[in-house]
C-alpha cells in the first residue's frame, strides 16, 4: 500500500466565516459578531475534528456512530487521507444524511434501533473489523485538538471578541475552543449555549461532577442530544467555561428565524442555539462584544420550512 | 454644517464571501465556487453602488425609487455618510422591506401605485425637493463604479476563474463586473443569467440594439423585473458579455432550492439565476472553473417556504 501524505489540518480545513451582524446586533443589545461554520466542509465544524482523528490515527480503517454531522465528517476525511470509513446510522435515519455519508464515500451500516442500540452495533462491527480505530464525535482529545483550531481563530481574528457562545452537546466543540483560546494567549470568557430540555452539563457545572441526562433529550438541537458530556470535555469545561445558558426550545426555533431574517443565515437549530442564548439571557451579554458561533447548517427542509411558518 | 470625510468605499463595502461549493459542484458537472453577497452591508450587493453614489454626489439629499435591495441600500450608505435619504415604495410593499429601509433610517413615500407610477411620483418629489439628487438604481456611471469592486475581488482572488456567471436584470451588476475584471487585467468570460421571462438583455444582445420588454416582467427573480437595460450598463455589455443564459423560471427555484441543499446557503431568487443558468445550459460550463455571483439572500419567509416545499 502506498503512503499518502496527509495535508496538514491547516490546509484541510476551511477557516470560519466571520458575518458582521448589524441588524441582529441591534436587535439582541449587544455587538454580534457570527462564527459560521456552515460552509466548513460537509457544512459543520464537525469536519475540524474528523479530520484531526483520521490523520492522526495509525489505522486505515475508521469505524463510528452517527446519525448527523460527524458521519459526513469522518466519510470526507476518510477519503481525503485514502482511509475507508464505516458509519452506524439508525435505519430511520433521513435518507438525505444516509446519501450525505455514502456521497462523501463512507460505508453506511444501518441498525434497526427497536432491537439494537447503536453502541451493540459498534461493538459488533468492532470485533470484526479489530483493525479499524472506534472514533467518537466529541469525547477523545483529537477531537479536542480539532476543534481548537476554531478557538485559535476566534482569539486571533482581531475582533476584539469579550465574549464567545457556542453549542454544548457532548462538549467536544467548547473544549476545542477553551483549548483554542488558551493557546493563543487570548482572555475571552466562553459560554456554552444547551438545550433546556438537556441540561446535563448546566446541572454538572452547578454540582461540580459530570452528571447524566436519565435518556437522549427530544430537543430540536439535534446535534445536542447527548446523554452527558464527554469525561475529556468535562475536565477542561469544569473550569474552563464562564457558564451556560439553558436555551428553551421556543428560544432555539427564535434563533433559527432571527438568523434567517436578520443576518442571511441557514443554520441549523443547534447552530442557532448562542443567538437563543443572548434572547434567553441577555442582560449578561448586553453592550458586550461577543462571537456566536453557528456550528453548522445541515438541516433538512423539511424543518426548516416548518421553523419558518411561525414568522 | 460640518462636513462630514466619507469612509473610503474599500473600508465601507464588505469583501465577498467566496464559498468554494463541492457538492453543488459534484451536481453540476463544474468546479463552482460561490461569489456571496448575502452577508454584504444590507444584504445584497446594491450597497456597494448605493455607498459610491452616496459618497460621491456633492447633495446632501438623495431620491430614489425602489421596493427592494436598493432603497435599503442608499438608505444605510446615507446614515453612514451623515445625508438624508427618501425612498418611494409602492404601498402594497412586503412589511419586511418597507420596515428594513426605515430601520437603517430611510424615510419611506408608500405611492398607491393603482393610481400614480412610481416614477410620477419620484418626479413630483425632485420638484419639491430641488435639491436632492435622483438615484437610478442601475443607470448610473457611478453605480458601475461601485459594483466594479466586485469584479475586482473575483479577479484578484487567486482562484483561477475561466467563467463568471452573474444575475442581469438593469445591467448595473454585470456592467460593474466587466469593468472591475477589465481593471485588474483579468481575463475571465462573463456570462450574464437572466430570466426567461423578461429576456430584454438576451434579445437586445441578438439583436445588436437595446430592446425593452413591453411590460415589468412578472419573474419570481424580484431583482430582475426591469423593462430594459441601463442605457449606460448596455455601451459596457454589448461588447463585453459572452452571453447570456435565459433562465425559466422552475429552473431560478431549482437555483434556489440546490443553494439550500448541498451549499447551505440562503440566496433569494435573482441570487440563485447564476446557478439556475448552469443547471439551464450545462454544456457551456461543464468541466471549467466558473464563479456564480449570489447577488444576495433578502428573500421573505413565505416565499422561501413555497420554494422549500418542492423538495
Amino acid at each position: 500500500m502506498r503512503e499518502q501524505a496527509a495535508p496538514p489540518s491547516s490546509e484541510a480545513v476551511r477557516p470560519a466565516t466571520f458575518v458582521e451582524a448589524e441588524r441582529l446586533s441591534a436587535k439582541l443589545g449587544c455587538d454580534v459578531t457570527l462564527a459560521v461554520e456552515s460552509f466548513q466542509h460537509t457544512g459543520s465544524f464537525k469536519f475540524r475534528a474528523a479530520y484531526e482523528v483520521a490523520a492522526r490515527v495509525p489505522q486505515r480503517k475508521l469505524l463510528t456512530a452517527s446519525s448527523g454531522n460527524f458521519g459526513a465528517a469522518l466519510a470526507r476525511a476518510c477519503r481525503l487521507l485514502g482511509k475507508s470509513c464505516l458509519v452506524v446510522m439508525p435505519a430511520t435515519s433521513a435518507r438525505v444524511k444516509i446519501d450525505a455519508v455514502r456521497g462523501y464515500g463512507g460505508a453506511v451500516d444501518l441498525v434497526d434501533v427497536t432491537t439494537k442500540s447503536r453502541a451493540a452495533r459498534v461493538q459488533e462491527l468492532a470485533r470484526e473489523h479489530p483493525d479499524a480505530y472506534v472514533a467518537s464525535a466529541y469525547d477523545d482529545p483529537l477531537v479536542i485538538a480539532g476543534n481548537a483550531s476554531l478557538g485559535r481563530e476566534i482569539a486571533c481574528s482581531g475582533r476584539g471578541f469579550e465574549i464567545v457562545v457556542a453549542p454544548v452537546g457532548g462538549g467536544g466543540l467548547t473544549s476545542g475552543i477553551v483549548t483554542g483560546i488558551r493557546e493563543s494567549g487570548a482572555s475571552i470568557a466562553v459560554w456554552g449555549a444547551e438545550p433546556l430540555e438537556g441540561n446535563d452539563a448546566a446541572r454538572s457545572l452547578a454540582a461540580g461532577t459530570l452528571l447524566s441526562n436519565q435518556t437522549e433529550p427530544r430537543t430540536i438541537a439535534d446535534g445536542a442530544r447527548t446523554v452527558s458530556l464527554g469525561q475529556n470535555n468535562w475536565a477542561i469545561l469544569r473550569e474552563g467555561l464562564a457558564g451556560i445558558v439553558e436555551v428553551p426550545e421556543e428560544m432555539i426555533i427564535d434563533g433559527v428565524r432571527l438568523l434567517f431574517l436578520l443576518a442571511n443565515l441557514k443554520a441549523e437549530p443547534t447552530g442557532a442555539l448562542p443567538v437563543g442564548a443572548v434572547r434567553t439571557s441577555p442582560e449578561r451579554f448586553a453592550g458586550r462584544r461577543v462571537c456566536c458561533v453557528v456550528s453548522g447548517g445541515n438541516v433538512d427542509p423539511g424543518t426548516y420550512r416548518r421553523i419558518l411558518e411561525g414568522i
